[in-house]
C-alpha cells in the first residue's frame, strides 16, 4: 500500500478557487487557482476542480493513492456531513459537496465554512501555530469568525458554528446589516464599519484631520493613528472598544488560549492589536485576561493550508 | 470480569455534598448528602465523600468494580486533568481532585465545574434530554452557565469555559459584578439582577403596581406579570432584553440546538422563556432562530445527573 504523504486544499470563493498540494508536514508544494464558473447553477464547479486537481497530480507524478484526502471550503455554512443548505455567492442551492467530490476524484473529502477553515490554516501554520483553543476574527467587507476547540473546528448544528460578525454590538448604529439585523458587530468592526465610523466622526467634530484630504478608507485611518492624528485616533478608539468587549464576550463563553485576527484591517499591523487589546482588558472575565493576541500571518492562504489541514485527523 | 453497571455523582457545594448512585441507563437508584467541611483548607472534603460512598456502596451491596467511575463537580474552574487552582468556597487551594478521589476510593474519578455537568445532566435527562447542541443558563444568585458540543462539555483552556454570567451586557448598571467589572450580564439577568431592575422601575415610575405591597423578589416579579400588572411587564420586557441579545450573540458563536433556562428564576414557568425568546428573535442570527428554549427540569439534582454521565464516555 502507498503512503498517504499528500492533501489537498480547495477554498472555492465567488470569483476564484484556490487550491494547493502539501504534504502531510504542512509544506506548501504548489499552489494554483481557477475561475469559479457559477453560472446554471454552479454546476460546473465541482468537476473543474475534480479535473484540475487531476492534471496538477499528474505533473507532480502524484498517484490518487497518495493523496490522504482534499479538504474543501465553501462561502457559507456547511454542516458535519459536508452538505451545504444554500451558497449564494456560488448558484448552488442544496449540495452534498464533499460527496460529489468523492466521487469526481476517487479521493475522500471534506469540508468546512471558508472562515472556519482559515482558522484551522492560522492554527497549523500560521499566526496560531502551537494552540489548540483558538478564536479567528477576519475584518473584512464583513467580519468573519472561526472557532477551533481542542484542535477541531466547531461547526455546530446548523453549519453556522463561529459567525461572530453577526453577535450584538449596538443597536444605536446607522443602518442595518447585511442579515437584516440592527447593530451586529460586523456593521461596526468591518473594514466597511471603521469607514462608517470614521465618517461619523468626521461630520461630528469639527477637527483637523488627516482623514479630511483624501479617500476614507481603513487603511487610511491606521495610517493616520500612527500620524498622531487625533481625530484618527478617536475612531481607533471607538473601533478597538466594540472589538475589545466583543472578544471578552466570546472568550468568556469559549476559554481560548489566543485570539488571530486577520483580513485587510490587520494590514495595520501590531496597533490594531494593541487598540484591541486594550478595551478587551477592561471587559474581560478575570480568567481570561491572559490571552493571547496576534495576527493572522498566512493572508489569503490560510484558507487553503486550514482545508488541507481538515483531511489529517 | 465485573460488569460496570453503576456510576456515581457527587456534586459539591459550600454547605452540602449532594450524592447520587445511578445505573448506566440513568436511572437515580440513591441520592443522599452530606456536610462539607471547608475547615482545614477543605482537607476533609474529599475522604468524606470517598467514606460516605463506600458506605453506601456496602448498604446496596455494589462492590467498587461494579461501579464504572465517580463523577465530583465543584463550584469553580476544573481543568481538562481534574485538577482545580483555587476553590474559594471549599477552601481549597491547587488540589489534583480526581486523582485525590481516584486514590481514595480505588474508583476511576472525572470531573467538572458545576455548572458545566448540570448542562450535561440536563442533556441526559433533564429538559435537553436528546440533543447533543446545549447551552445551559443558570438563573440564580448569579448567571452560571454551561456549554456542551457534540455531547461533551466545553471546559476550556483554564477551565473557564462557558462563563456567560461575565459577558458584556451594559455599562449604564449601577455598581460592580462580583467578578470586579462593570456591566456583567449576571448583573442584570440574575434573580439579584431582576430584583435590582424592578426596584429601579418602582423608583423611575409612579405607576401603581403589585410590587409596591411586598418584599421584592424575583418570584414577586414574575406573579405580578402573570397578574397582568404593568410595571412588572415592563421590568420583565427589559430583563427579556438582556436575556434574549446575550443569547442571540451566543447561539452565533456556537450554534447550538437548544438553550436550557434553569436556577431560581425558571421558577417562573414558560411565561419566562416567552419573555426571552421575543427578544432573541429580535436580535438572533437567521441560521439559528429555530433553536429551542426548554426550561430545566432536574433542579437540584442536576449537578449529580451531569456528574454520573461524565464517566460514561
Amino acid at each position: 500500500m502507498s503512503v498517504k504523504e499528500y492533501c489537498i486544499g480547495v477554498d472555492v470563493g465567488g470569483t476564484t478557487v484556490k487550491m494547493g498540494l502539501f504534504n502531510r508536514g504542512g509544506d506548501l508544494l504548489d499552489k494554483w487557482e481557477i475561475v469559479t464558473r457559477t453560472e446554471n447553477g454552479g454546476e460546473a464547479i465541482l468537476p473543474d476542480i475534480a479535473a484540475s486537481i487531476k492534471e496538477k497530480l499528474a505533473v507532480h507524478q502524484v498517484t490518487p493513492q497518495e493523496v490522504c484526502g482534499i479538504g474543501i471550503g465553501v462561502p457559507g455554512p456547511m454542516n458535519a456531513e459536508g452538505t451545504v443548505p444554500h451558497t449564494a455567492n456560488l448558484g448552488w442551492g442544496r449540495k452534498e459537496v464533499t460527496r460529489e467530490l468523492t466521487e469526481l476524484t476517487g479521493i475522500p473529502a471534506r469540508g468546512g465554512n471558508d472562515a472556519n477553515v482559515a482558522a484551522l490554516g492560522e492554527m497549523w501554520k500560521g499566526g496560531a501555530e502551537g494552540y489548540r483553543n483558538v478564536i479567528m476574527l477576519t475584518l473584512g467587507t464583513g467580519v468573519g469568525g472561526g472557532i477551533i476547540i481542542d484542535g477541531k473546528i466547531l461547526v455546530g448544528s446548523h453549519g453556522a458554528g463561529g459567525e461572530v460578525g453577526h453577535t450584538y454590538a449596538d443597536e444605536t448604529v446607522s443602518g442595518h446589516c447585511g442579515c437584516g439585523n440592527k447593530g451586529c458587530l460586523e456593521q461596526v468592526a468591518s473594514a466597511t464599519g471603521l469607514v462608517k465610523l470614521a465618517k461619523e466622526e468626521l461630520e461630528r467634530s469639527a477637527d483637523d484631520s488627516l482623514l479630511r484630504q483624501e479617500p476614507v478608507t481603513a487603511k487610511a485611518v491606521f495610517d493616520a493613528v500612527k500620524a498622531g492624528d487625533q481625530l484618527a485616533i478617536r475612531v481607533a478608539e471607538r473601533f478597538g472598544d466594540y472589538l475589545g468587549k466583543a472578544i471578552a464576550t466570546f472568550t468568556a463563553v469559549l476559554d481560548p488560549e489566543v485570539i488571530v485576527i486577520g483580513g485587510g484591517v490587520s494590514k495595520a499591523g501590531p496597533i490594531l492589536l494593541e487598540y484591541i487589546q486594550k478595551h478587551y482588558l477592561r471587559h474581560c472575565y478575570k480568567a481570561t485576561r491572559g490571552v493571547q493576541f496576534v495576527l493572522a500571518t498566512l493572508g489569503n492562504d490560510a484558507g487553503i493550508y486550514g482545508c488541507a489541514r481538515t483531511v489529517l485527523d
